[in-house]
């Protein structure tokens, strides 16, 4: 028997917060509504009632994260150019990996959110701002590969198991050590 | 009509680079054989004659980077522990990103492939004890986020558009320099 549905957005928020359980068991592809349904103890219609497709919840899940990295782009941009302005958004975007560090690990890197979001929000605009804003508008070789390992690690912070051991505030203090040692460091031992 | 099946070889080899245009497209999960079929022309059960399921086709098309990591985590297991050997490490992890650099791009971070793997070869083994030649049986926190910076980076280089234009050589060389900085030098400048 399906349980009766609570305030609406009670039930909502259950959805989403059942919904990134199943996607971190299952990956996003593999996760149906019916299974959502399912595990809420509801009928599917229940939970169609508050989303009509899965990349509906998906886009609603993801949705904080982008707000606040859209915030994080307008106040960085706000400020001149400078190192200062670098280290705020490197930082910013450490404080919003951990902030979200759970969802990140979940579905950040699954190539079907990838596609959706594409397809969806203006995300490689989001990713051209960012470089520009840490690196500048013409980045060197070096630059580009510094930004996108640093870019790279940074999401997958949140689903790496080594890492799970570490508390939030220890993850940021390391996080900017390798920042400032990774994209605002000469380089001291060149490699011939 | 289908298209005659070719060499049993050939086709085979024909399946795999079928395969992993439609993963680039479409992701692991999107894909299925019948997709391949159509795409390479042939009949279904050409496709089923050659691999049975489509996880088949993923661990065979992992498989030669599986291979290579196994080389490298003996020879550099049969080294006696230095600098040097975890320079051999991070060198050999470079060069085996950039010969499978494509693939990397396509496959790795997906949680179909991901779960895959996990269940059908032994990966975490494998990234374990690439953590103890990097950082040692007793890593600090420092040394656990150096390394998941950079293995998430390296593993991220493959499919990232900011670096598409970058040519093997130089991408070596900037990985390597990016190495020496995040996992080879005393903190210069640590942020309070």
């Amino acid at each position: 028997m399906a349980k009766p549905v609570g305030r609406r957005g009670e039930t909502r928020e259950r959805v989403l917060a059942t919904a990134l359980e199943l996607f971190a068991e299952q990956g996003v592809s593999g996760t149906s509504l019916q299974m959502i349904a399912d595990r809420l103890g509801v009928t599917k219609a229940a939970v169609y009632h508050q989303f009509r497709t899965k990349d509906d919840i998906v886009l609603e899940v993801v949705r904080p994260v982008m707000e606040r990295l859209l915030v994080l782009l307008e106040e960085a941009g706000a400020r001149p150019a400078s190192q200062e302005r670098r280290r705020f958004v490197v930082h910013g975007l450490i404080d919003l990996v951990l902030a979200h560090r759970r969802l990140l690990g979940v579905l950040f890197g699954d190539p079907y959110v990838d596609a959706l979001l594409k397809s969806h929000v203006e995300t490689s605009g989001h990713t051209d701002r960012l470089t520009v804003l840490v690196v500048g508008e013409t980045p060197s070789p070096t630059d580009l590969v510094s930004v996108a390992v640093f870019g790279g690690g940074l999401v997958s912070v949140g689903g790496d198991p080594n890492l799970a051991g570490l508390d939030d505030g220890t993850l940021r203090r390391e996080l900017r050590g390798a920042a400032e040692r990774l994209l605002f460091t000469e380089e001291v031992a060149r490699v011939p």
